[in-house]
């Protein structure tokens, strides 16, 4: 809580005298940008926009807020699908943006690692990567906006995660500014370190509310030399799960990708996404995009694609298939799968999840979903699209934009299919938030479907590290009667 | 702290109504046999031998350790190397062996997943993986008798980490108990799950001071078919990292082992270990054990392995090579690299580390602890062995068994080494312990090394989940005055 002598203008006078005035913006039409969200679903406020310029600075600033009692809400790219960068606390809060943190620190291709500050945009990151002939192998719609700080605090998954995993699985250490604005420096560059518990795990996937990190040491893997990229169609997910089984056995772990698309997404983004077409004669129920690449040029990857799909086609189990031949053929496949949100505000109004299950359980919830939704609003438009190697299938159901009559009869059409697919995913041991996280919009669903100790339990460690709750405040957790 | 009124037969009696008479130990032989760390140095005590039958009957117990002030030491196989499962608190305790726990749970081809208990042998979960074609990639020497929970307790490394990572990547879900007999279930299968903190993460490496893993949802690879074994010689450590990086493209994350031999410990191996002989017509300073392996059977890795190192060979950056040819040649070779600790105890005195570095920074390490150990012992026997593929060298000082007057002299000089190799690293950026844990043994010289503040931000979230520090006391930290 707040001091009771605050003084916005005292207290925004200490923190220009620690990043210069110039990077304290508290101009209202810029505040109202920044505070808006990636979706423009929320809209916040802050008293000021602070851009640190390093480590010391994000050191200073959070030590002030500290004093001052108030609230801290980090932000990268803004590119977050569930408002967890959007300042929407009722208390005197700064909205921290990270985008001058923005140095690449050092690149070892011999050690596989970079180093970078929080700020750097992720496709920066890739380059650096490229340009010593390494991969950094997260990748996701945003790359081109989303920086790195934000993609550990919300532990991004994308598009490489079956063989990569998520950014998780890419972070070997991080600095972190504490909510009292000490420093973690855990930035150490190992492959191996068992000296104490791994603190740096604590930050990775914690939306900004334990501290806000500030750089990264992160993997790199070696540079992807031969590709194949082939896309099949088939009658149902059981039989993409039996080809993706078949895949691994082919290709093991050089299966970067395998995306399932079923036909009413696919016939929405013929419909709506410029630049793409059909790649079949035929339609069918769903479509399947396999990715895998390896570091060694020789390799014949597209020899092995062919072998691996032409018993397929002659048993059946795919009713056709097309091997790209070309790199502008692999990125027309791509096209049919890559993310769409602004073609959905044209199309209509939408509902969006990031479910996960375990693998072999999405025949069952594709089906218990499709059922449950339409026996409820026969009329909704059920597309399905994701990740069906990793167990993570973005359901997004679609109505017209006059479908309801206003905002409220939308909320609570959502809140219930919400809850229609939110207690099949957990009926089947799911999350309710795959690679999403929870932000401010997932926080009611994920109150309502985790298990009340295992959330008390998160509200201990939160408690622990952040006792006056100014770290990101009233983010994934609904906030509590004081 | 006990309760003042604190009677073991009144809290046994307690116990044996929760686990059964059988399952509560008192025999002072039986206690001293499990309160002996592995390698003999530590002699612990304890109240009973407690063996539960059930995650319930963990969970009844530490509910009544909590109530009576009872500390609880968590055993799982007994192999570790740092003292971490030994009762060494003078507090009121017991040792909670979990081998009673030890059912495959369930395993899934298709979710490519195992969900076994704590106190599964790890080769046993190994088999359960093989026997549906499958491999779960965690191996290390004492796969024969550890168990699953001390794995992740401690987050075991071993051999395969450069492909597969630690034993943290390979966690999927965790069921633990907790300092109050609660049950965190997180056991979930899924491939990617944002909703909320990891609080998983928190119990892996956390060496039971946080609380008590029962069970763990494992992550599984594709059964390796294909599989090349390679050994070569060279003269320097650079010139290993030299071949470890055309290794890599070469292989790409088909490698899965990348470890080098010292000469002096090949030496050693050479005359103390059974069925040994070397492989080579002259010695040289290093020797690097090379292993790659694919899931398809189809594939020529020995093919690979030829172009890989027949060039190598011409130009002169191995002196000698040789590829295995059946796989009493693969064991053969890899005969020359697995444990022998028990051989170390025969031959003198050992003082062994565990440090780890950036790959790059190998070199200077490998030189500098040469030079420093010498300097201070001359007639120290400095032996190397370890997996430069990630960074993680075993240095083991040997001496005669004659060379030091009493302990007190051994363990005044295996501080001084310690310092020496330790200050090395840490200015190295590296770590003390890579792969081994804290336990007891590392203690001391973590407190020395280690950031304060990161040494009281661990301490910090001991105490959010343990505040009467009565799971797994005085492991990791050293005991602060109350």
């Amino acid at each position: 809580m707040p001091a009771v002598d605050f003084r916005a203008e005292d207290f925004l006078g200490r923190i220009q005298a620690v990043v210069g005035e110039r990077y304290v913006v508290t101009d209202a039409s810029e505040i109202d940008h920044f505070a808006t969200d990636h979706r423009g679903r929320y809209h916040g406020t802050a008293l000021a926009i602070v851009r640190p310029g390093s480590t010391a600075e994000v050191s200073g600033v959070v030590k002030l807020c500290a004093e001052h009692g108030v609230a801290v809400t980090p932000q990268g790219g803004n590119t977050g699908l569930c408002g967890g960068a959007t300042p929407l606390t009722n208390r005197p809060s700064i909205l921290m943006r990270l985008d001058r943190l923005n140095r690449v620190r050092e690149v070892s291709p011999i050690d596989d690692t970079i180093t970078v500050e929080a700020g750097c945009v992720l496709a920066d990151i890739q380059a650096a990567a490229a340009g010593v002939d390494r991969l950094f192998p997260l990748s996701l719609g945003a790359e081109g906006s989303c920086q790195i700080g934000g993609n550990i605090s919300t532990n991004a998954g994308g598009i490489a995660v079956l063989r990569y995993g998520a950014m998780r699985s890419l972070v070997l250490g991080l600095e972190v500014v504490l909510a009292d604005g000490s420093v973690f420096n855990g930035l150490r560059r190992l492959r191996k370190d068992n000296a104490g518990y791994d603190l740096k795990q604590l930050f990775i996937g914690a939306e900004g509310t334990l501290g806000i990190v500030t750089a990264a040491a992160l993997k790199l893997s070696p540079a992807i030399k031969s590709r194949t990229v082939a896309m099949v169609q088939m009658a149902s997910v059981e039989d993409a799960l039996t080809l993706f089984e078949r895949t691994r056995k082919t290709f093991g772990e050089r299966i970067s990708s395998f995306e399932i698309i079923g036909s009413s997404y696919m016939d929405f983004v013929l419909k709506y996404v410029a630049n793409t077409s059909m790649p079949f004669e035929q339609k069918a129920d769903w479509y399947v995009l396999i990715e895998a690449g390896e570091a060694n040029t020789g390799a014949d990857l597209a020899g092995a694609m062919e072998e691996l799909l032409g018993p397929a086609l002659e048993g059946g189990l795919v009713s056709d298939a097309i091997i790209a031949g070309s790199l502008a053929q692999e990125e027309a496949l791509w096209r049919l799968r890559h993310g769409v949100t602004g073609e959905f505000k044209v199309a209509g109004k939408t509902m969006s999840h990031d479910t996960s299950v375990p693998v072999s359980c999405q025949p069952e919830f594709t089906q218990a979903v499709e059922k449950g939704v339409l026996e409820a609003y026969p009329d909704a438009n059920v597309m399905m699209v994701g990740h069906i190697g990793d167990g993570n299938i973005h359901v997004v159901v679609l109505f017209p934009h006059e479908r309801f009559a206003d905002a409220a009869a939308f909320d609570a059409a959502a809140d219930e299919i919400d809850a229609i697919i939110d207690d099949i995913a957990i009926g089947l041991g799911g999350s309710i938030t795959a690679e999403h996280g929870v932000g401010t919009s997932y926080r009611k669903r994920m109150a309502r479907t985790k298990d009340p100790f295992e959330l008390a339990l998160m509200r201990r460690v939160k408690a622990a590290l952040d006792p006056d709750g100014l770290m990101n405040p009233e983010k994934i957790f609904l906030p509590t009667a004081h």
